[in-house]
């Protein structure tokens, strides 16, 4: 086996195990109006490729950790993904009708049930979050730290605070460090929080967090570059999304200011900065770490 | 100064309080877009009754513990709140345009960013609790289960349920107990939430967070049916909105079902039952916690 197939072999591997674990993260005891519930488990079973849970997980075994201890941590980002992309394809955000192939959620279930589907997940991640001090004896005070963590890269100074100005710059980014802004909080904070999160579970030292920090950020800078690179020259059937959709939405992005060659040779540059704040720091099994940043470098879709 | 009055001062030093510490809730070092950050403080800062946040405080005072340690909770649910008001205006669930004489959020600032500054306070409510261990020394183990229990009160099996079943509802609810649903989730389950954290802060036992528990049930289903009656028969000068809108929205109410008289009289038996619950327990000081479910059950607005 190949380093290639053994990376693809774990993700395959922890993308089940985190589709299990979603598939019964709302307690079955509670009553919930059953379309709210449906809405819900609709958009978190939709499939993706689940970066982010298998970020949590792999940074808390390169320190060593079980990944069984992250799954509550794990499970609390998809839920933040999956809702923020629910509301992202609101009429009044993005409009979108279909994502991965499927009905959105609001042509699904409503506009109305899909706010509200997105306010529950959001919500439920703090839930799903405390349970590795309830269920993994993680101690209490990590866990406010990573509650603390993930209300702050997830809210107004992180994600929704570069979701707010993605839509802003609509209205026209012209600068390369602003086109930067809304990618490091669209995308890396997230990222950053999934493999922190992981680290201390797994009882990361400050050193470690400030390394996982950096790789966070560099690999989520390098993925959303990588993003823009193949919207302009990828291949369709792999995408499973039309090609040149930015340049017809006349959105801006890494190969339009820098252009596709010096996008490809930053978001290498990136991928190489990633590992080598790992390298630097002292982790017992930095591998899986290692091969998902080269995994993402290379990826076609 | 007679009782009336003391509790009349007490909501308004309460409220001004609360003000104060919302008004530098978002820390002001955080880079924020700036029309997410004003979006977020024109709801937070739109005045209402503070409610909830007073009954974070005066159950911590009800068991001898300071208020100021109780502040980052009830700022918390105040931010809880103000989201849940800001989604429920918006086009596709009760389309208002004005709230408290003032026009709503999306009328400001427009549907996205209405959604988004939504998203953004409800996440900051978590980070806000966090901040009773950071600022007050609550212990951590006390601070993880109000998270947990503002996830739940919160989420889908609480607020976020009720306000789906009460949308669902819309196309007819039919029997006493599915209003008596949506009122214990999307009312209630704040209010008990609210007593809940405050107690916990100020260390009540298992006995007392249960008291607490019955006495917000109860108010807050009181609350609920005071509003249907006085949306009835009120003062349209001092509700400062018209009043009849249920009837003319044929909206299910109280007195709907079992007419004005037997409302009033359920509305008495509720605050009752309220009073009793914290009296049976055992509260050092009951009396603020006891004058507001009076107040609330006089109130005319």
């Amino acid at each position: 086996m190949n380093e290639s197939s053994g990376i693809r072999e774990y993700i395959r591997d922890m993308a089940s195990l985190i589709e299990r674990e979603l598939q019964q993260s709302i307690p079955s005891s509670w009553a919930i109006p059953a379309p709210l519930r449906d809405s819900m488990m609709y958009s978190l079973m939709a499939g993706g490729k689940r970066l982010r849970p298998i970020l949590v997980l792999a940074a808390a075994e390169s320190l060593g950790g079980s990944p069984e201890a992250a799954v509550p941590a794990a499970l609390a980002v998809e839920m933040i993904h999956t809702y923020s992309l629910i509301h992202d394809d609101l009429p009044a955000m993005d409009n979108d009708d279909f994502r991965r192939g499927k009905p959105t959620n609001h042509k699904v279930y409503g506009e109305a049930m899909a706010i509200l589907a997105g306010d529950a997940l959001l919500t439920h991640a703090f839930y799903s979050v405390v349970q590795s001090a309830r269920k993994h004896n993680i101690p209490a005070d990590r866990v406010i730290d990573i509650v603390e963590e993930l209300s702050r890269l997830s809210g107004a100074p992180g994600m929704v605070g570069g979701q707010a100005a993605d839509m802003l710059g609509e209205q026209g980014v012209t600068k390369l460090e602003e086109l930067e802004y809304i990618h490091l909080h669209k995308t890396s904070d997230l990222i950053v929080f999934s493999l922190k999160a992981g680290g201390r579970i797994a009882g990361a030292t400050e050193a470690q967090l400030a390394a996982l920090e950096r790789f966070g950020t560099c690999i989520g800078l390098a993925f959303q570059i990588q993003d823009d690179v193949l919207d302009l020259i990828g291949d369709e059937s792999k995408l499973g999304k039309p090609v040149q959709s930015d340049v017809k939405q006349q959105k801006v992005t890494y190969p339009y200011f820098i252009g596709v060659e010096a996008s490809i040779a930053k978001a290498g540059e990136l991928t190489r900065e990633a590992k080598q704040a790992i390298l630097a720091a002292d982790f017992p099994r930095p591998e899986r770490l290692l091969e998902l940043a080269d995994y993402l470098m290379k990826r076609d879709h």
